[in-house]
């Protein structure tokens, strides 16, 4: 069996998801499709809209094969940590393909963007460091840097998120030393801001997010699959919410106002002194709106201290997170259909790592962050739904769906 | 001018206590009443059901002249070390006597008692050892060595726990060779059960809070003085509800489900593995109650670990407890009349210690316990009033009342 993997968070599964899963089949050809998808906390430090399990079930819904989950350590992680990870998942898995969306389409770009700044290193990192000596960011430091240097057109834009990701995607397997071979599908989005919903149904994951906590929820019909659509008000029943960092504002504000500075400095990434300024700001701001607002600076970019406010909601320190990240250590299957099934079945005793499906107490240390986290992700619903999905981390074996059309 | 101390936890102030105040005054002739008063959490490791400065007021109203604040090292503690705060607080003041409720209402009683229980030492703490070996708790196995000695009907019950910080408050002025005086007034109550309210208007704090929860809460008017029913609506009015361990439980199940074993064992009296206990437990519960239920043993009881999961909601660590109860270092002026006023201007000067009317920098450090503590408590309560009552620590000058007629 062929297999393709793409990296996805599905926050939620929307139009465009869609156009980059069928593309990735026509591409690739493959027989089976692999999703790793980050867990209950995003790349961009954000508690997602719905819990992995709804997600998976869009995912499976929508024609995915095998939704496998990318460990918090690698999930909630700068586009280089977290493409690590994707890769090294879906490596260990088997997956002969890579397969994600940039702004060109074309990967023969992405690699010369890397010729060219591996000939240009010395003078991309004097530029880097100078940068960020001014107190810029360092995604922001490496955008700069690369255009001081004058890149040809053909090479890919370093500012654009998605063209940061696939570069990291490269970049790991070449680390990785990794047969696996990366492909690109050109996105496409109408000119709409990413705030707000195009009338063509690809709009992108942000606007449909501010629609949902909007009242004008009925406008993103037409932007989802109806799979996605039935499923996003099946979860709002049966847990009386969607999740955003609002929700879990009441426990942010009281950990850092319980918590000494030398507590807070144990916390990933809570470096620099920064421990103080969220304490200092904790008590003052009434929404995480207002305490972001209140905490950002030049060289703390918001999805940069939304990550450590993600770290400080779990409680998840240097250690627990330099470990977890050294390498992938497990693959904790989500859901699959019958094709995914398929895959596993005759690759099972291929696989170099071991395959979770129910959380079991010899890999419980192992996972302990995932199960916090998501344990943690629970904290921002209410009563039952709270307890329920407290208890789903444990409880829920993989979600096992018909295959479904593509 | 003639002072006397009462030492109140006012949860919420009523007949019984005005009863008592009254009864200080003629039995003391005093010109001055201080009250040392637990702040927003108490003895039994409960936050109160509405704040310090409302309690204060409460205190204010029905004629208490000065209220200081018990720090929380020892407010939140065993008899012993509640006691030896109390008394240094008030010796700290400057008080002539300190007026206590007890079963017998004779000073005499309780002299003979120690004097017994010395005479008598070696055999009595063999007797608690052995109890507490077969897993009594601390207290109990007190009392029941105490009885196992056959002391005289002269005696006090020891079982009794007004009995018992009567006995401590005097070891304490014992402890620290003050000349303070002692005196105890016979606490009148019905033979009502303490969790229902008697028609004769005095009845218990816990059965006037347990009305006040339910949806009887006119039923208690006669049971407090106006100005405590006032008071109480106000509060109300203001903050939306009144305080208990349910509205605390999200943080506390947050806390003990982020938090790693090691971390927990920092804790005051985390010990002997009990911090696998409640990780274990705290995931299985939908509410305090039931989370309680499920941890109480024999050896736990109820109020020794309602004091635990205090100091795990304060994150109030075995260093900081420790140290802070090592002696009284400042008093806090919560507020006073124009006797209280009067008092304080005019022996200030023989304070040996800081007296604090607004937390400044220079005394911040040292109060830390006490001001994370008051914080918190603010998490019982939601959007504006818990940040009100955030703000209110630092904000809040001492009340200050006209005397008002006892």
């Amino acid at each position: 069996m062929k297999c393709a993997g793409i990296v996805v968070e599905y926050n939620p599964f929307h139009n465009g998801h869609l156009y980059h899963l069928r593309k990735t089949v026509e591409k690739s050809g493959a027989d089976c499709i692999i999703a790793v998808m980050s867990g209950n906390f995003l790349q961009r430090g954000e508690p997602a809209l719905v819990s992995k399990f709804s997600r998976t079930k869009m995912a499976l819904k929508a024609g995915v094969d095998l939704v496998v989950e990318l460990p918090y350590a690698f999930a909630t992680q700068k586009a280089e940590t977290f493409a690590f990870g994707s890769v090294q998942t879906l490596t260990n898995l088997g997956s002969q393909f890579i397969c994600f969306g940039s702004e060109s389409g074309s990967i023969h770009s992405f690699y010369r963007t890397i010729q060219f700044i591996d000939e240009n290193q010395e003078e991309f990192n004097r530029h880097v460091q100078n940068l960020m000596k001014t107190g810029v960011s360092y995604p922001k430091a490496c955008s700069n840097a690369f255009h001081s240097l004058n890149p040809s057109e053909e090479m890919i834009d370093l500012s654009k998120p998605n063209n940061i990701l696939g570069y990291q995607y490269i970049r790991a397997i070449e680390k990785q030393n990794r047969s696996i071979i990366p492909l690109t599908i050109k996105r496409i989005q109408s000119d709409y801001h990413e705030n707000e919903l195009s009338p063509q149904g690809i709009s992108s994951a942000t606007s449909i997010r501010k629609s949902l906590f909007s009242n004008s929820q009925l406008s993103i019909e037409g932007q989802v699959p109806n799979s996605t659509w039935d499923e996003l008000l099946r979860f709002k029943e049966e847990y009386g919410t969607f999740a955003n960092w609002e929700r879990f504002w009441p426990f942010l504000q009281y950990r850092l106002m319980n918590s000494r500075p030398d507590e807070l400095r144990t916390i990933y990434e809570v470096e620099e002194g920064l421990e103080h300024r969220l304490i200092a700001n904790a008590k003052e701001a009434s929404s995480f709106q207002s305490f972001m607002e209140k905490v950002k600076t030049k060289r703390y970019t918001w999805t940069r201290l939304q990550r450590v406010c993600t770290h400080i909601l779990t409680n998840a320190s240097k250690e627990e997170v330099e470990t977890g990240a050294e390498k992938i250590k497990y693959v904790r299957i989500l859901g699959f259909n019958e094709r995914g099934r398929e895959y596993l079945r005759k690759n099972k005793k291929s696989f170099p790592i071991p395959i979770v499906s129910k959380i079991s107490s010899g890999i419980e240390g192992t996972m302990n962050l995932d199960i916090k986290a998501s344990r943690m992700y629970a904290f921002g619903f209410d009563g039952h739904a709270r307890q329920k999905l407290i208890r789903q981390e444990f409880a829920q074996p993989p979600l096992i769906f018909e295959s479904g059309s593509r």
